[in-house]
C-alpha cells in the first residue's frame, strides 16, 4: 500500500499543477486490485498539506480501514465505479472548467477532431440525471450508479470512453493508474475547450467519421498501436 | 484590532494572487463587531505597498479614526453593509473580469451546477440600477443601499447569497473572515466563467433542481454538513 | 533626455510583463514638448535587448536626430499624433488580442461599466478605414491622419478617451507619461475583454446612462477627483 | 548534422514554453538540403527528456538513418511537405487550441487584421479531407499529399501561406528554420484567437481588402520589406 499512497498522493499535486482544480474541489483515488482496497484524498484539505501518509484507505464497502481524516465527500462514487468497473486502476474528480460548461449545459463532448479521438473512442457522454429520490437517499453512491446505467443503457465501454460528465455537476475521469487518470481529465479539459469553440465557429456537423475514430484511437491504443517507443 | 489589520491586509494581497484585481481595482475590509470599527484598504495604493500599518480603520458612520491614508473610495458602501447584514464579518469588491461581465449584461448567475450550489444557495443577483439622483448625491453610499434594497426585495438571504452583482459595475461578496470573503469572490468568479459558457452551449433551461441546490449547499453548510474534516 | 529614454525604455519592457505583446509586436514613445523631439522603441528589436541607449530619438518631421538602430516602423503615426494631439506626452501601440478583436470586427468599445467609465470618457472608437490611395502612398503617416480625422469628425477629445482602434489593426493609447500610457493600454484591454463577454450574453442596450458615466470619470478625473491619496 | 539536430531541439522544447503544446503533442523537424535528411523529434518522448542527440535523423523515404528511437507518428507528413514543398526547411506540427479549433470546424483563418497580414499572405486554409482509403491505407503519409494538393487545387503559395490546417486534425507551419517555423505556429495561433473573437463580434464582411494585405505582408516580406533593422 507505501506504493499506492505515493502514487495517489503524486497524482492529488498534479490537479494544481497542470490547472485542473481550484481549493480542495478536486480528488483522485487508486485501487490495489488484490486487496480489494482504494486509497483516496481526504476531505476538504489543501492539497499543500497533503502527505503520502494522509491519503485514506477505505474498502470496497465504503469503510475507512486506514487514516485519520475524514475520506473525499465523493468517496462513495469511487467505490461504485471500482465495484462496477473492474479493469480500472484510479480514478479523478475535478470541476475544471472546460469539461464543467458540457456537464453543466448537459451537452456530450462529441468527437471532432484527433485530439479526442487519441483518448476517447467515442462522445464522452453526459449522465442521465439523478432523481430527486436518488439524490436525498445516498447521493455519492446513486452518482456512481447513475454513471454506470448511462454507459450501459448507451453500450459505452468504460475503457474506450474513460471519463463521464455527471450532469450539473463535472466531469470523472479514470486509467489504469493515478498518474494516468490525472492526465485523461487533463486531455478532457482540452479536448472540451476546443470542442466548445468549434461548436461556436459553425453550425455543420464536424462529428469525426468513424475510420478516422478508428485509425487515431487504434493509433495509439490497442495491440496494433504504434504511437510512441516500444519499451 | 491588530489582529484584524493584519487578516485584512493579508486578505487584500490574496487579490492579485488569485488573479482577482488589476491594479488597485479591489478591496477588502473586515469589522470588528464589539468595537463597530472597521479596517479597509487605503484608496488607489499599490497591493505591493500595503502593509498591516497602512490599512485605514473607519466606524460606522464612514468616519476615519485611525490612519493617515484615504481609505477606500468604497468605503460607504462596505459601511451600509455592515451595518444592514449584522451577520457578516468582511466584504470583498472586485472586478474581476467574469463576474464583471454578467453585472455590465444585467444577468443574474443562476445556479447551473454543484460548484455553484457548494457556495451560493440560489442564484448571484444582479442589483437594481442606481437612479440618477441616487448617483448624483451620495453615490458610494446608495450602491450600499441598493444592495440591500435588492436583497429584501427579492427575500435573499446575504448569508445564503453571500455575494452581489452591482448593475454595470461589478461584484461585491461577504462571508465571517476577510480571507473567506476572497474565497467566495474566487468562487463567484470561477462560477460565472463556467455559467457563462454553459448558456453559450445551451437555450435548454439547465437550472438546478431545488433538490440538488439543497442537497449541495447543506453538504457543505449548516449543523448537518458533511464535507471535509471535523475540527 | 536621459530621464525620457528610460521612461520609454521601462514602459516598453512593461508591455510583455503585462501580456499585451507577443515577440516584438508593440512599441511605446514618450516626447519631451521642449526639445520637440520623442523617444521610440527601434524596429523589430527583441524586448530583452532593448536598453534606454538603443531607443531612437526622432524629430516631428518623422527624422532620426540620435540612433544606430531604425526606430519602430509605426514611428510616422506616432508622430503625427504628437503634431495634432497636443496634450499628450507618450504613446503605445499594440496588438493585444481582445482590442483588436474589435478593431477588426469594426466594432467600438462602449461604455457598459465603471470599469470603463474610470478610464474613457465615452466609447473607444474604431477609426475610419484608410483609402487604398492613403494606405499606398505614406501608410504609417496616414494612419496617424485617419486617427485624427475620426477623432474630430465624432467630436471626440483625446484627452477624455485616450485610445483608438485603428480598423482591422489595433489599439493606440496615450497618457501623460510613457507608463500611463501603458496602463491605458491594458486597461482597455481589460475593458474589451468584459465587453465582449457581456455582449454574448445578453442583446439588450446596456451602455452606461450619461449620469453613471460623468459620476465615474469624474471620481477619477479632474479637479473634484477623489479616487486615490492626494499628493 | 550536429548543427540542424541542436536547432530542432531548441525548436521541440520551445513549444511548451510558447504554449503551444500539451504533453508530447507536438513535434519539430528540420531538413538539411544538401544532404536530404531530416531531424525530427522521436515520438511520444516528454520534452524535458529531449536532447540533441536523441533527436532522429530520416531520409526522404521515410527511412531512420540515424537514432534509437521511433521517430515521431507524423515523419511521413513531414516527409511528403519537404519533398513537395522544396523552399521550406522546417516544419512544426500542433494542436494549439485556437487553431485546432478553426480546424475541427472545418472554417479557413481568414486575413481579419495587419497581425494576420504580417505573417500569411491571404487564408490559411483547412485542407481537403482525407477519404476512407486515404486514413486506412498510409494515413500519414496521405496527410502530407492532402497538404499539397489542397495548396495546388487552391493555388497557394507555401511561401506566402506557411501553415495550414489539417481539417479535424490541427496546424502544421513552416519556414526556413525550426524557431522560425515555431514562430510561424505561435503567430498563427495568435491571429486564430483574434479571428474567433472578431468573427462573433460581428456579422459584417471583415476580410481586408487586397490592398491592405499587400502592404503590410510587403512591409515584412521581400526586397522592398523595411520592417526590423537591415543586418
Amino acid at each position: 500500500m507505501e506504493k499506492l499512497r505515493r502514487e495517489v498522493y503524486e497524482a492529488n499535486i498534479l490537479l494544481p499543477k497542470l490547472s485542473l482544480v481550484n481549493f480542495t474541489w478536486g480528488n483522485v483515488s487508486g485501487i490495489d486490485r488484490e486487496k480489494n482496497l482504494f486509497v483516496i484524498k481526504p476531505s476538504g484539505v489543501e492539497y499543500e498539506k497533503l502527505s503520502p501518509e494522509n491519503m485514506v484507505v477505505v474498502n470496497l464497502k465504503g469503510e475507512v480501514v486506514e487514516g485519520d481524516l475524514n475520506p473525499s465527500s465523493d468517496t462513495l462514487t469511487h467505490m461504485v465505479l471500482y465495484r462496477e468497473f473492474p479493469s480500472i486502476g484510479a480514478i479523478v474528480h475535478v470541476h475544471s472548467p472546460w469539461a464543467t460548461a458540457f456537464a453543466q449545459a448537459g451537452v456530450d463532448i462529441e468527437p471532432l477532431g484527433t485530439t479526442h479521438a487519441d483518448a476517447f473512442y467515442g462522445a464522452v457522454p453526459v449522465s442521465d440525471a439523478l432523481t430527486q429520490e436518488e439524490i436525498e437517499s445516498a447521493y455519492e453512491e446513486n452518482t456512481g450508479n447513475v454513471i454506470v446505467r448511462t454507459f450501459r443503457e448507451r453500450k459505452i465501454d468504460p475503457d474506450a470512453v474513460p471519463a463521464v460528465l455527471v450532469r450539473q455537476h463535472g466531469p470523472f475521469a479514470w486509467s489504469k493508474t493515478p498518474v494516468k487518470a490525472v492526465e485523461i481529465a487533463k486531455t478532457l479539459e482540452i479536448v472540451a475547450e476546443m470542442n466548445y469553440h468549434s461548436l461556436q465557429l459553425t453550425r455543420a456537423d464536424v462529428r469525426l467519421p468513424q475510420f478516422l475514430l478508428d485509425k487515431h484511437y487504434f493509433r495509439k491504443h490497442g495491440k496494433n498501436a504504434y504511437y510512441g517507443q516500444k519499451n
